[in-house]
């Protein structure tokens, strides 16, 4: 299945979906090219409060989304990350991870016991549908003025049960001693809790996985601070 | 792994969410028994503009969430669905159907196609991380007064780029001429849809397969009016 052609990644520095597929290929040990595609206009430069750039000042926000015709044509849902792969476009972050996994077998991202295979996919979805669709920019613009109060209370919903969830499934890392699908999901998220000063101290069982999986190699070098589009004033 | 213990759906009848794990259970022809889980006190009893009931009337949103401490230890999300299946608890529907589909494998819910698997799997998440999370009663109690609105614009945000994808995928079907997990989240979203007066004339793909589906057994005896919890004036 996998051919000669790199794959290409449309996403962007600071998106946490994006992040994920990043942490998927190097996990892999797959070479690809990233072409960006402007969440905020000027990618943040404007702003030089820096890691807040969204919430704390309002020149960005105005100008979204600035999303070009053509990149329709790729993700007609007009959200990063959309890979193009062996031929076919693919647009969904957990899709495409377990895409990549279905064609790139090793390491695995997925257990190979089928309950644990669910709770890999239960953690995943909390994270992808019950969390991170509720603070993502599209979202916190409709929502108003109290945009960091609406991003804290859905992520503080959340962690409380992914907190509890994890207590009953984690071993050194979201679902026993490997890592899978969840941690991809998980430290991308913490980095947006951060952003939105949640109070991690709350969630000791996700802040002590977050910060065994921010050692690794994989989590580091797809970290949104060291991305091509990354802008110099954001850089680490 | 099946055992010979029916599994228990904790769900809700007008749970989009819920009904496409009853779809999954009903495509497969496995025996379930279910547990009412209430998202609104009452049922919607009180209200009497029947459809409609969450937006029309106020009746019920003031009474949310009411769910009690047990179900906590359930589902610590504190959504609906969960299933009690093969000695585990699951939640996130798409875990659920998931598991359901690598344990019970006949009739498939995945293509055996590596990238009709990926499409099916985008084309699901699209739904269930790009449109359901937006417009589902949590977040539309927290947007205030302008629910409807809300939940249009995000429903009709998602089934633009979604009849844009299923002109390209579908055939009988989301994905090509096989009922797939995709078709699972089709059918519960379009009643969605429906009941936030979605004008669905736009969407001429997503139409047809829905009108295809509901042609079905499956999704007739999963259908929010026919099930254990719904609420007499509500029945078909």
């Amino acid at each position: 299945m996998a051919t000669q052609v790199k794959p290409v990644l449309h996403g962007y520095f600071r998106s946490s979906c994006s992040w994920r597929v990043r942490i998927a290929f190097a996990l892999k040990g797959i070479e690809y090219d990233q072409v960006s595609v402007n969440l905020v206009k000027d990618g943040g430069q404007q702003c030089k409060v820096k890691p807040m750039c969204f919430i704390v000042c309002r020149c960005n926000i105005a100008s979204l989304p600035q999303l070009t015709d053509q990149y329709k044509t790729i993700n007609p849902m007009q959200q990063v990350p959309a890979v193009r792969i062996d031929g076919i476009t693919l647009s969904q972050s957990l899709a495409i991870i377990q895409y990549i996994d279905e064609t790139r077998p090793r390491p695995p991202l997925l257990p190979a016991d089928i309950q644990q295979r669910a709770q890999v996919r239960m953690i995943s979805d909390l994270i992808a549908s019950g969390i991170q669709p509720l603070q993502n920019i599209y979202v916190l613009q409709k929502a108003g003025e109290e945009k960091l109060q609406w991003a804290q209370h859905f992520i503080n919903k959340g962690f409380k049960a992914l907190e509890s969830i994890l207590k009953q499934t984690s071993g050194t890392y979201c679902v026993g001693n490997e890592i899978s699908m969840a941690d991809i999901c998980l430290v991308p998220q913490v980095y947006n809790a951060e952003r939105y000063k949640v109070d991690l101290d709350q969630y000791p069982t996700i802040k002590r996985i977050n910060q065994t999986l921010m050692e690794l190699e994989a989590f580091k070098v797809s970290h949104p601070s060291c991305q091509p589009d990354t802008p110099d004033d954001l850089r680490a």
